[in-house]
Protein backbone atom coordinates (compact mmCIF):
# COMPACT_ATOMS: atom_id res chain seq x y z
CA UNK A 1 0.00 0.00 0.00
CA UNK A 2 1.58 3.38 -1.14
CA UNK A 3 1.88 6.01 1.25
CA UNK A 4 -0.87 7.95 -0.14
CA UNK A 5 -3.16 5.35 0.52
CA UNK A 6 -2.20 4.85 4.04
CA UNK A 7 -2.77 8.27 4.42
CA UNK A 8 -6.03 8.52 3.22
CA UNK A 9 -7.13 5.47 5.08
CA UNK A 10 -6.29 7.21 8.65
CA UNK A 11 -7.94 10.48 7.45
CA UNK A 12 -11.28 8.25 6.59
CA UNK A 13 -10.88 6.53 10.24
CA UNK A 14 -10.60 9.68 11.72
CA UNK A 15 -13.01 10.95 9.53
CA UNK A 16 -15.86 8.05 10.04
CA UNK A 17 -14.66 8.19 13.91
CA UNK A 18 -16.23 11.86 14.14
CA UNK A 19 -18.90 11.07 12.53
CA UNK A 20 -20.19 8.95 14.56
CA UNK A 21 -19.32 11.39 17.69
CA UNK A 22 -20.72 14.40 16.06
CA UNK A 23 -23.94 11.76 14.72
CA UNK A 24 -24.50 11.07 18.64
CA UNK A 25 -24.21 14.68 19.53
CA UNK A 26 -26.87 15.33 17.50
CA UNK A 27 -29.13 12.99 18.59
CA UNK A 28 -28.62 14.03 22.39
CA UNK A 29 -28.94 17.51 21.31
CA UNK A 30 -32.54 17.41 19.35
CA UNK A 31 -33.96 14.25 21.03
CA UNK A 32 -32.91 16.24 24.95
CA UNK A 33 -32.56 12.37 25.39
CA UNK A 34 -28.76 10.55 26.22
CA UNK A 35 -30.29 7.35 24.90
CA UNK A 36 -29.08 6.34 21.68
CA UNK A 37 -30.07 4.02 19.30
CA UNK A 38 -27.38 2.28 17.03
CA UNK A 39 -29.86 2.31 14.21
CA UNK A 40 -30.63 6.02 14.07
CA UNK A 41 -26.74 6.56 14.75
CA UNK A 42 -26.02 4.88 11.63
CA UNK A 43 -29.24 6.65 9.57
CA UNK A 44 -27.40 9.66 10.88
CA UNK A 45 -23.59 9.25 10.34
CA UNK A 46 -24.81 7.38 7.04
CA UNK A 47 -22.30 4.75 8.34
CA UNK A 48 -22.95 0.60 9.21
CA UNK A 49 -23.28 0.68 12.84
CA UNK A 50 -20.91 -2.54 12.83
CA UNK A 51 -18.14 0.89 12.99
CA UNK A 52 -19.23 1.54 16.46
CA UNK A 53 -18.09 -1.87 17.69
CA UNK A 54 -14.63 -1.13 15.66
CA UNK A 55 -13.96 2.11 16.81
CA UNK A 56 -15.12 2.43 20.27
CA UNK A 57 -15.92 -1.56 21.28
CA UNK A 58 -20.01 -0.62 22.64
CA UNK A 59 -22.27 2.22 22.78
CA UNK A 60 -20.91 3.32 26.13
CA UNK A 61 -17.15 3.92 24.76
CA UNK A 62 -19.10 5.60 21.89
CA UNK A 63 -20.50 7.64 24.74
CA UNK A 64 -16.92 8.36 26.59
CA UNK A 65 -15.50 9.12 23.67
CA UNK A 66 -18.58 12.14 23.21
CA UNK A 67 -17.96 12.85 26.82
CA UNK A 68 -14.22 13.40 26.21
CA UNK A 69 -14.37 15.63 23.08
CA UNK A 70 -16.80 17.96 24.93
CA UNK A 71 -15.37 17.67 28.25
CA UNK A 72 -11.91 18.43 26.76
CA UNK A 73 -13.13 21.76 25.07
CA UNK A 74 -14.16 23.08 28.48
CA UNK A 75 -11.02 22.15 30.18
CA UNK A 76 -8.58 23.50 27.66
CA UNK A 77 -10.72 26.66 27.24
CA UNK A 78 -10.90 27.84 31.23
CA UNK A 79 -6.63 26.62 31.41
CA UNK A 80 -6.29 29.54 28.33
CA UNK A 81 -8.73 31.75 30.08
CA UNK A 82 -6.82 31.40 33.48
CA UNK A 83 -3.83 31.98 31.37
CA UNK A 84 -4.53 35.68 30.33
CA UNK A 85 -3.90 38.76 31.70
CA UNK A 86 -7.55 40.09 32.71
CA UNK A 87 -8.78 40.58 36.46
CA UNK A 88 -10.56 37.57 38.00
CA UNK A 89 -13.62 39.54 37.69
CA UNK A 90 -12.92 39.90 34.46
CA UNK A 91 -11.92 36.08 33.42
CA UNK A 92 -15.33 35.25 35.39
CA UNK A 93 -17.87 37.07 33.42
CA UNK A 94 -15.88 35.30 30.29
CA UNK A 95 -16.02 31.83 32.04
CA UNK A 96 -20.32 32.27 32.69
CA UNK A 97 -20.78 33.32 29.35
CA UNK A 98 -18.64 30.07 28.01
CA UNK A 99 -20.86 27.64 30.39
CA UNK A 100 -24.01 29.27 28.89
CA UNK A 101 -22.90 28.61 25.45
CA UNK A 102 -21.70 24.97 26.08
CA UNK A 103 -25.03 23.82 27.72
CA UNK A 104 -26.64 25.71 24.94
CA UNK A 105 -24.56 23.38 22.35
CA UNK A 106 -24.57 20.45 23.89
CA UNK A 107 -27.38 20.93 26.30
CA UNK A 108 -27.18 16.76 27.06
CA UNK A 109 -23.67 16.80 28.50
CA UNK A 110 -24.38 16.94 32.32
CA UNK A 111 -26.56 14.44 31.78
CA UNK A 112 -24.26 12.49 29.84
CA UNK A 113 -21.39 12.97 32.46
CA UNK A 114 -23.66 11.92 35.28
CA UNK A 115 -24.82 8.84 33.34
CA UNK A 116 -20.96 8.06 32.72
CA UNK A 117 -20.15 8.59 36.36
CA UNK A 118 -22.89 6.47 37.61
CA UNK A 119 -22.88 3.53 35.08
CA UNK A 120 -19.10 2.96 34.38
CA UNK A 121 -16.99 0.90 36.52
CA UNK A 122 -15.32 2.51 39.83
CA UNK A 123 -11.75 2.78 37.73
CA UNK A 124 -13.11 4.30 35.06
CA UNK A 125 -15.56 6.66 37.21
CA UNK A 126 -12.49 7.76 38.50
CA UNK A 127 -10.54 8.34 35.49
CA UNK A 128 -13.73 10.89 34.34
CA UNK A 129 -12.98 12.76 37.89
CA UNK A 130 -9.63 12.86 37.24
CA UNK A 131 -9.37 14.37 33.30
CA UNK A 132 -12.39 16.80 33.91
CA UNK A 133 -13.71 17.46 36.78
CA UNK A 134 -10.47 18.15 39.20
CA UNK A 135 -9.18 20.27 36.52
CA UNK A 136 -12.35 22.22 36.22
CA UNK A 137 -12.48 22.14 40.39
CA UNK A 138 -8.84 23.56 40.44
CA UNK A 139 -9.36 25.91 38.24
CA UNK A 140 -12.69 27.41 40.23
CA UNK A 141 -10.37 27.89 42.57
CA UNK A 142 -7.59 29.83 41.05
CA UNK A 143 -10.51 32.38 39.46
CA UNK A 144 -12.24 32.71 42.89
CA UNK A 145 -8.93 33.24 45.26
CA UNK A 146 -7.70 35.61 42.37
CA UNK A 147 -10.31 37.49 43.01
CA UNK A 148 -10.53 37.17 47.08
CA UNK A 149 -6.82 38.43 46.92
CA UNK A 150 -7.04 41.49 44.62
CA UNK A 151 -10.26 42.78 46.68
CA UNK A 152 -12.68 42.28 44.07
CA UNK A 153 -14.57 38.94 44.79
CA UNK A 154 -16.08 38.15 48.79
CA UNK A 155 -14.41 34.34 50.32
CA UNK A 156 -16.91 31.80 48.99
CA UNK A 157 -16.42 28.32 48.45
CA UNK A 158 -15.07 27.93 44.99
CA UNK A 159 -16.81 23.87 45.03
CA UNK A 160 -20.37 25.41 45.40
CA UNK A 161 -20.32 28.42 42.98
CA UNK A 162 -18.56 25.65 40.60
CA UNK A 163 -22.78 24.26 41.68
CA UNK A 164 -24.24 27.35 41.61
CA UNK A 165 -22.75 28.54 38.07
CA UNK A 166 -23.08 25.07 35.83
CA UNK A 167 -27.21 24.67 37.63
CA UNK A 168 -28.06 27.85 36.77
CA UNK A 169 -26.83 27.91 32.90
CA UNK A 170 -28.03 23.91 32.92
CA UNK A 171 -31.18 24.44 33.68
CA UNK A 172 -32.52 26.12 31.14
CA UNK A 173 -31.91 23.91 28.30
CA UNK A 174 -33.51 21.00 30.17
CA UNK A 175 -36.60 23.57 30.12
CA UNK A 176 -36.31 23.37 26.29
CA UNK A 177 -39.34 20.39 27.21
CA UNK A 178 -41.20 22.36 28.93
CA UNK A 179 -41.57 25.04 26.78
CA UNK A 180 -41.89 22.78 23.78
CA UNK A 181 -44.73 20.90 25.69
CA UNK A 182 -46.25 23.08 27.63
CA UNK A 183 -45.96 26.84 26.65
CA UNK A 184 -45.77 26.31 22.75
CA UNK A 185 -42.38 27.58 21.74
CA UNK A 186 -40.69 25.47 19.47
CA UNK A 187 -37.39 25.81 20.93
CA UNK A 188 -34.92 28.37 22.30
CA UNK A 189 -33.66 30.94 20.06
CA UNK A 190 -30.40 32.09 19.95
CA UNK A 191 -31.85 35.42 21.20
CA UNK A 192 -33.45 33.84 24.33
CA UNK A 193 -29.78 32.31 25.13
CA UNK A 194 -28.19 35.42 24.62
CA UNK A 195 -30.93 37.33 26.97
CA UNK A 196 -30.13 34.25 29.79
CA UNK A 197 -26.48 34.64 29.23
CA UNK A 198 -26.93 38.28 30.49
CA UNK A 199 -29.40 37.80 33.05
CA UNK A 200 -27.12 34.77 34.34
CA UNK A 201 -23.74 36.85 34.36
CA UNK A 202 -25.67 39.84 35.72
CA UNK A 203 -27.15 37.58 39.21
CA UNK A 204 -23.88 35.64 39.65
CA UNK A 205 -21.22 38.59 39.02
CA UNK A 206 -23.46 40.37 41.76
CA UNK A 207 -23.49 37.68 44.08
CA UNK A 208 -20.12 37.47 44.35
CA UNK A 209 -18.75 40.96 44.08
CA UNK A 210 -16.97 41.69 47.38
CA UNK B 1 -71.31 -3.58 54.15
CA UNK B 2 -71.35 -1.63 58.02
CA UNK B 3 -69.96 2.29 57.24
CA UNK B 4 -67.16 1.13 59.97
CA UNK B 5 -66.20 -1.76 57.18
CA UNK B 6 -66.43 0.64 54.04
CA UNK B 7 -64.33 3.21 55.83
CA UNK B 8 -62.01 0.84 56.95
CA UNK B 9 -61.89 -0.24 53.24
CA UNK B 10 -61.31 3.54 51.79
CA UNK B 11 -58.60 3.62 54.51
CA UNK B 12 -56.71 0.70 53.73
CA UNK B 13 -56.90 2.00 49.68
CA UNK B 14 -55.82 5.53 50.35
CA UNK B 15 -52.65 3.82 52.34
CA UNK B 16 -52.06 0.89 49.77
CA UNK B 17 -51.62 4.18 47.16
CA UNK B 18 -49.88 6.38 49.29
CA UNK B 19 -47.42 3.45 50.07
CA UNK B 20 -46.94 2.46 46.48
CA UNK B 21 -46.27 6.44 45.71
CA UNK B 22 -43.91 6.62 48.59
CA UNK B 23 -42.17 3.64 47.22
CA UNK B 24 -41.61 5.13 44.03
CA UNK B 25 -40.54 8.38 45.43
CA UNK B 26 -37.95 6.11 47.94
CA UNK B 27 -36.22 4.22 44.88
CA UNK B 28 -36.15 7.31 42.84
CA UNK B 29 -34.26 9.23 45.55
CA UNK B 30 -31.63 6.25 47.03
CA UNK B 31 -30.52 5.23 43.37
CA UNK B 32 -31.10 8.53 41.78
CA UNK B 33 -33.04 7.38 39.07
CA UNK B 34 -36.73 7.72 37.84
CA UNK B 35 -36.60 4.60 36.04
CA UNK B 36 -39.25 2.01 37.80
CA UNK B 37 -39.34 -1.62 38.03
CA UNK B 38 -43.08 -2.63 39.15
CA UNK B 39 -40.85 -5.73 40.84
CA UNK B 40 -38.41 -3.23 43.28
CA UNK B 41 -41.76 -1.43 43.63
CA UNK B 42 -43.81 -3.92 44.77
CA UNK B 43 -40.98 -5.53 47.23
CA UNK B 44 -40.60 -2.02 48.41
CA UNK B 45 -44.09 -1.01 49.40
CA UNK B 46 -44.77 -4.58 50.17
CA UNK B 47 -48.01 -5.02 48.13
CA UNK B 48 -48.45 -6.84 44.80
CA UNK B 49 -47.26 -4.59 41.79
CA UNK B 50 -50.80 -5.38 40.56
CA UNK B 51 -52.23 -3.03 42.58
CA UNK B 52 -50.22 -0.12 40.07
CA UNK B 53 -52.99 -0.79 37.40
CA UNK B 54 -56.19 -1.02 40.08
CA UNK B 55 -54.94 2.39 41.30
CA UNK B 56 -53.23 4.07 38.58
CA UNK B 57 -53.99 2.14 35.57
CA UNK B 58 -50.12 1.90 34.96
CA UNK B 59 -46.62 3.00 35.78
CA UNK B 60 -47.25 6.65 33.76
CA UNK B 61 -50.09 7.03 36.26
CA UNK B 62 -48.26 6.37 39.30
CA UNK B 63 -45.49 8.71 38.33
CA UNK B 64 -48.14 11.34 37.76
CA UNK B 65 -49.29 10.41 40.71
CA UNK B 66 -45.92 11.16 42.42
CA UNK B 67 -45.32 13.93 40.53
CA UNK B 68 -48.77 15.52 41.89
CA UNK B 69 -48.14 14.39 45.67
CA UNK B 70 -44.52 16.78 45.38
CA UNK B 71 -45.54 19.70 42.33
CA UNK B 72 -48.77 20.07 44.75
CA UNK B 73 -46.94 20.53 47.94
CA UNK B 74 -44.60 23.47 46.43
CA UNK B 75 -47.53 25.16 44.67
CA UNK B 76 -49.31 25.47 48.10
CA UNK B 77 -46.60 26.62 50.16
CA UNK B 78 -45.65 29.22 47.35
CA UNK B 79 -49.04 30.40 47.59
CA UNK B 80 -49.36 30.61 51.35
CA UNK B 81 -45.83 32.38 51.33
CA UNK B 82 -47.11 34.69 49.77
CA UNK B 83 -50.29 35.60 51.47
CA UNK B 84 -47.79 36.03 54.35
CA UNK B 85 -47.23 39.82 55.58
CA UNK B 86 -43.38 39.97 55.16
CA UNK B 87 -41.10 41.81 52.71
CA UNK B 88 -40.52 40.82 49.58
CA UNK B 89 -36.99 40.30 50.08
CA UNK B 90 -38.18 37.98 53.44
CA UNK B 91 -40.07 35.97 51.14
CA UNK B 92 -37.47 35.15 48.71
CA UNK B 93 -34.78 34.03 51.44
CA UNK B 94 -37.22 31.82 52.60
CA UNK B 95 -38.30 30.25 49.08
CA UNK B 96 -34.89 29.88 48.26
CA UNK B 97 -34.20 27.93 51.14
CA UNK B 98 -36.72 25.79 50.38
CA UNK B 99 -36.48 24.93 47.20
CA UNK B 100 -32.64 23.34 48.39
CA UNK B 101 -34.94 21.38 51.08
CA UNK B 102 -37.28 20.15 48.32
CA UNK B 103 -34.62 19.35 45.95
CA UNK B 104 -32.67 17.73 48.84
CA UNK B 105 -35.76 15.29 49.93
CA UNK B 106 -36.74 14.50 46.40
CA UNK B 107 -33.57 14.76 44.20
CA UNK B 108 -35.51 12.77 41.31
CA UNK B 109 -38.01 15.68 40.77
CA UNK B 110 -37.07 18.27 38.10
CA UNK B 111 -36.01 14.73 35.98
CA UNK B 112 -39.41 13.52 36.69
CA UNK B 113 -41.31 16.41 35.76
CA UNK B 114 -39.38 16.56 32.55
CA UNK B 115 -39.79 13.28 31.57
CA UNK B 116 -43.37 13.39 32.15
CA UNK B 117 -44.00 16.60 30.08
CA UNK B 118 -42.22 14.84 27.29
CA UNK B 119 -43.36 11.34 27.34
CA UNK B 120 -47.37 12.24 27.93
CA UNK B 121 -49.47 13.53 25.39
CA UNK B 122 -49.82 16.92 24.27
CA UNK B 123 -52.73 17.52 26.58
CA UNK B 124 -51.85 15.93 29.17
CA UNK B 125 -48.23 17.83 29.27
CA UNK B 126 -50.46 20.75 29.06
CA UNK B 127 -51.99 20.14 32.40
CA UNK B 128 -48.62 19.67 33.96
CA UNK B 129 -48.30 23.10 33.16
CA UNK B 130 -51.37 24.66 34.18
CA UNK B 131 -51.49 22.74 37.28
CA UNK B 132 -47.80 23.34 38.30
CA UNK B 133 -45.73 25.36 36.28
CA UNK B 134 -48.07 28.36 35.33
CA UNK B 135 -48.66 28.62 39.11
CA UNK B 136 -45.25 28.89 40.42
CA UNK B 137 -44.22 31.69 37.29
CA UNK B 138 -46.96 33.16 38.20
CA UNK B 139 -45.53 33.64 42.13
CA UNK B 140 -42.33 34.13 40.71
CA UNK B 141 -43.54 37.45 39.10
CA UNK B 142 -45.65 38.19 42.02
CA UNK B 143 -42.55 38.22 44.53
CA UNK B 144 -40.29 39.78 41.90
CA UNK B 145 -42.83 42.84 41.17
CA UNK B 146 -43.62 43.31 45.25
CA UNK B 147 -39.58 43.77 46.09
CA UNK B 148 -39.01 45.78 42.61
CA UNK B 149 -41.90 48.09 43.86
CA UNK B 150 -40.44 48.95 47.71
CA UNK B 151 -37.64 49.25 45.97
CA UNK B 152 -35.90 46.38 47.06
CA UNK B 153 -34.72 44.43 44.17
CA UNK B 154 -33.66 45.63 40.98
CA UNK B 155 -35.77 44.84 37.91
CA UNK B 156 -35.62 41.31 36.50
CA UNK B 157 -37.10 38.61 34.54
CA UNK B 158 -38.95 36.53 37.18
CA UNK B 159 -39.03 34.10 34.40
CA UNK B 160 -35.78 33.96 34.11
CA UNK B 161 -34.96 34.05 37.66
CA UNK B 162 -37.16 30.78 38.05
CA UNK B 163 -34.75 29.13 35.94
CA UNK B 164 -31.80 30.26 38.01
CA UNK B 165 -33.11 29.28 41.36
CA UNK B 166 -34.07 25.61 40.50
CA UNK B 167 -30.89 25.41 38.60
CA UNK B 168 -28.70 26.33 40.95
CA UNK B 169 -30.36 24.48 43.97
CA UNK B 170 -31.52 21.75 42.06
CA UNK B 171 -27.46 20.82 40.68
CA UNK B 172 -26.16 20.25 44.28
CA UNK B 173 -28.48 17.07 44.37
CA UNK B 174 -27.75 15.79 40.60
CA UNK B 175 -23.76 15.84 41.73
CA UNK B 176 -24.68 13.06 44.51
CA UNK B 177 -23.27 11.00 41.87
CA UNK B 178 -20.12 12.40 41.27
CA UNK B 179 -19.58 12.68 44.65
CA UNK B 180 -19.59 9.31 45.49
CA UNK B 181 -18.88 7.45 42.34
CA UNK B 182 -15.54 10.13 41.69
CA UNK B 183 -14.70 11.38 45.23
CA UNK B 184 -15.47 9.06 47.06
CA UNK B 185 -18.17 10.90 49.64
CA UNK B 186 -20.98 8.40 50.87
CA UNK B 187 -23.68 11.19 49.94
CA UNK B 188 -24.57 14.63 50.72
CA UNK B 189 -25.38 14.92 54.51
CA UNK B 190 -27.59 17.51 56.03
CA UNK B 191 -24.55 19.83 57.33
CA UNK B 192 -23.71 19.93 53.39
CA UNK B 193 -27.51 20.84 52.63
CA UNK B 194 -27.16 23.64 54.75
CA UNK B 195 -23.87 24.74 53.95
CA UNK B 196 -25.48 25.52 50.13
CA UNK B 197 -28.13 26.37 51.43
CA UNK B 198 -26.99 29.30 53.06
CA UNK B 199 -24.26 29.94 50.11
CA UNK B 200 -26.98 29.78 47.53
CA UNK B 201 -29.57 32.49 49.50
CA UNK B 202 -26.67 34.10 49.97
CA UNK B 203 -25.32 34.50 46.32
CA UNK B 204 -28.76 34.64 44.77
CA UNK B 205 -30.31 37.67 47.24
CA UNK B 206 -27.00 39.99 46.03
CA UNK B 207 -27.61 38.89 42.80
CA UNK B 208 -30.88 40.57 42.73
CA UNK B 209 -31.12 43.36 45.40
CA UNK B 210 -31.33 46.45 44.17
Amino acid sequence: MSKDNLMNNADENATAREQLIDAASQIMREGDTIDLSLSELSLRAGLNSALVKYYFGNKNGLMLALLERDMTKIVRSLDSLIAKSMTAEEKLRLHIGAVIDTYYQYPYLNRLLMRMVRDNAPADAQKIADQYLKPISAAYATLVNDGVKDGTLRPIDPQLFYFTVTGASDRFFTARQVLQHCFDQPDISEEMRDKYREHTIELIMRGILA
